[in-house]
């Protein structure tokens, strides 16, 4: 029987509540739902274990992990009415890198660092690679702060035999992946685009974020859909809209206006709904058990069975 | 310079309308918008010519072919506002295996035969194949109706030298191409299908033909789809609708309701309005060139590269 | 306090079921979620005591009714975990005329019979009305059969002093209502109608029945939307689609193309998604209500105040 | 026959482009297509005459009206190929408060003064109303600044005898019409709003302004859905959204969740798409004859009959 994977989360916001939830979900069932791969490396998705947890907000600080998931502003629902305690009471975050050495001891015996706090924290993201550096753990970054997309962190962990693997975790299926394969889909049939948008609405404390320093992510949103040349400039992306009472939900609508032969008008309008959570721990457990996969098979540095899963891999600019 | 190919059409439906009318806006203009692929085996869109045209009806025999496409049931609109007469005066089509060989004459220098009459007469589908034959014409099936299909048919074809290509055209972006793409991004992305449907509604004499012998189209439909196993089950194509004020459009609404990671709801809903004539136009334009290229090359018999154009290639049952 | 409501259900269809437990949830929890009017004649939501149900399928003869109405066919959902046993036992429905004593005895201490068995069985649901007549109870007739439209009935109801509510309930909420709405709204708006379609989808018994015997029900659905003129010709009905995945749901697919100032266009796309058997127990509630407040205050025959619930009051043709 | 209105209008936006257009296409065609009211005060949608125009940017000033409508940033098309000279020249406006006497010289002769400039400039639109009062022209502003709410305007007017119709011209078909028809529907239909959202988007100069100092708006928006209560809270407002390829299209999506009988989930999904300056036209030639009508039967001052095509029509908070 194969060892479980050790993991420390860092943050305890939605997607891990949902990551938590969907793996207890899935010991206490064996159902498969929604899951893109079951085995990575002989690691099934019930095989990982949390064996620490960091967050800064003095509310989840000494709580059950299995229990600080539930406090606001998180709002992913509960997936099963029966949560069994993880026993990893969450510890306080890193505020200063002067702690640097203090979280590196409280990671000793994790394999695997999962880093989820709120984007936006550069150096914060980057004391948590040292802490794992130092501790012997892989590291993997979703949020969209540049670690792995910084030539040096991926030599240093490769130099320790430590996996990297970041940044930003792309949706298991959200706006852009839908997005970019109806453009991909109306290019492939030869149709020409006359223009297109998308608009995105949600209610987590991601996107309330999101609204505050939307700019950036826009761009992002565009990169994130591959469209150049002449298609970049029919290719627009509406301000993301906050709407506190959709919850954990994000919606988005997309609409496509295209000609096919003779100049036809072709119209294509998608809604799509989905649970903002569910869809970054539907990645991050496939990261979780391709970042143990490597460390245990002595892999150091980035790896390229990653990249399809992150919006910024390696070689991206920062 | 390459020489145009010499087309002759059985059938001045909608799709020839289109086709007639998108060659001819593109050689004012040379415009490309909607075209697949500009040029293949040397041939670009403008260099077809047609040079012979069959239909039924009394009111479209006699008349040029330019003329005859705007004539009732047909609705497909005007492109341009000056469309130069086409020279081709409207034949009697053939309503009896007797006339196999009146047609074959009157077929005598096209290079191919575009077979796009209504859907449902199979006899008379493959007499025209058989004058094409004789007249030594590649010749191409883009209704439902087995020609293609039936291994006898490409034997001779094949025999004879002459590219046979069919059958059943699929359209350039239709609800199935849209439909089939999103389910398998949504395989490919480990989502679980819970449930789907797509329901049809359109306005064109075509439409009202599905909605009387509309179950084997539905069928067909699922096919297309190439759903399988339990999700087969998942996925339901509603009854068509024929309204006739949608005119030439095309209206698809599909949904499709998944689940992510630890069963969380994922929601989609597609609007798809189309110009349903400029979709099987802008198949044909493709599919002519490949047989002109073919025949012109000494290939006969059926075509791989054709295959992706077609709903139903050879291979698949009748 | 007032005198609870004595019910008679003829039928234990997905309408009975989402009836029967909308009132227990009520009574449980206190709720008005969903309530047109709380109290009619002095009468509240729970106000309402089952005594007598008779259904034909021998799986419901013999159990109690709040076990019978989650058998299939039926699939309204449960809508809470605890519903208390009724303590009525299904009754053999009527099958025969000569029945009609066998079961106006069994409607003893009844005030009203709620007659909402599968429509299109005239004949029954006429048995049941003299039933009722002879028990002194009054009738309120659901389904699309002809009772209260057909003078004779209003008149022997009214000579005996018994209220007579039908025909054909309207829902609550559903596709009539909205579509109706929005065509209002667009010529109170000076709007010239275009074109407007709609398009019914669901997956229950009732669904089923429908698109065996669609054409008068669409002619019905047109006249729900009371567009006259020209208009009428403008708004069309696709056929219904019977699509068993969506086991209790109603989906409605409504388009409406006009033009404002200067010809102006106007596009307006609506998805309407219902749970079909609420939107008739909706209804029902508020029928009951009336019927038994009119008996205890001695009026009979038709009322007015019905009229507006209903698709088919007296005055509309059979 | 009646003599037409004399008409004077400040700023030559899109909203006036589609005023001009539309008067001249009916004119040419006898059309009412769009129109909400053939005839106010025995007037009819042609019998209006311009006879002054205003506005602010050098390529207008000069220019005839006629083609002046057509200058960027305005982006509303032609409606027709035809549209004869207006024999209007552009005139310099107003910017500074000086220059009312100028600009009250030029009126001379107008009987109504239509105020379509930019929102946002109140010391403007006061300016012109105090130019139209000293002309003796009726004076409507049809811009969100606060005139006729304001009431000393009103005040003013009447004592001369002078209509003043504003603030604040609701669009003929716009999102708010549509999202506030639906939650009164759902109301008087006894359903329990959960939820409910509006997005706009659109590619006028309008909008873009409207994104830049969007707050306001946006609690404009919910005033005209008139919704109070716990449901306020319930319904929100995205961002607006400046999309350029959109042209003078405005699209909305609507979304309402919502619980009938029983609890049952109600989802009712809309999109709306509208030409934005055709709306704004549709209002304005109401009120034009409105106007023009009490100014010839002698009654100064607000216009009840006014207030139904109006945001915030005097009696609501500047």
């Amino acid at each position: 029987m194969i060892e479980r994977v050790r993991v420390a989360v860092v943050g305890v916001g939605n997607t891990v509540s949902a990551l938590v939830q969907g793996i207890a979900l899935h010991r206490a069932t064996g159902d498969l739902v929604g899951v893109r791969r079951p085995v990575i490396d002989g690691l099934g998705v019930g095989d990982i274990d949390f064996v620490a947890a960091f967050a800064i907000s003095p509310e989840r600080i000494g709580k059950d992990l299995t229990e600080a998931i539930f406090l606001p502003p998180n709002n992913f629902p509960p997936l099963t009415a029966e949560l069994p305690p993880s026993g990893v009471t969450v510890s306080r975050g890193l505020t200063d890198a002067a702690e640097v050495d203090r979280v590196a001891g409280e990671l000793a015996g994790a394999e695997v660092v999962l880093y989820a706090a709120p984007s936006g924290r550069q150096e914060t993201a980057r004391a948590y690679a040292e802490a794992a550096l130092r501790a012997g753990a892989a590291f993997i970054n979703i949020t969209s702060d540049g670690v792995a997309r910084d030539p040096q962190w991926p030599d240093r962990f490769a130099a320790a035999g430590l996996p990297l693997l970041g940044d930003d975790l792309a949706s298991q299926f959200g706006t852009s992946v839908v997005h970019h394969a109806l453009l991909r889909l109306l290019e492939e049939r030869g149709l020409t685009l006359t223009s297109s948008y998308q608009v995105n609405l949600g209610g987590t404390e991601d996107f309330r974020n999101l609204v505050e320093n939307g700019n950036t992510k826009l761009q992002s949103k565009l990169n994130a859909l591959a469209v150049d040349g002449s298609a970049a400039d029919r290719v627009q992306v509406a301000p993301f809209g906050y709407l506190p009472h959709l919850g954990s939900h994000k919606v988005a609508h997309i609409n496509i206006e295209a000609q096919s032969w003779g100049g036809a008008s072709v119209s294509l309008d998608v809604k799509l709904k989905v649970h903002d959570p569910s869809g970054g721990a539907g990645g991050s457990i496939d990261l979780i058990r391709l970042a143990a996969g490597a460390l245990r098979q002595g892999h150091g540095g980035c790896l390229a069975e990653a990249a399809p899963l992150l919006k910024s891999p390696p070689g991206t600019p920062v």
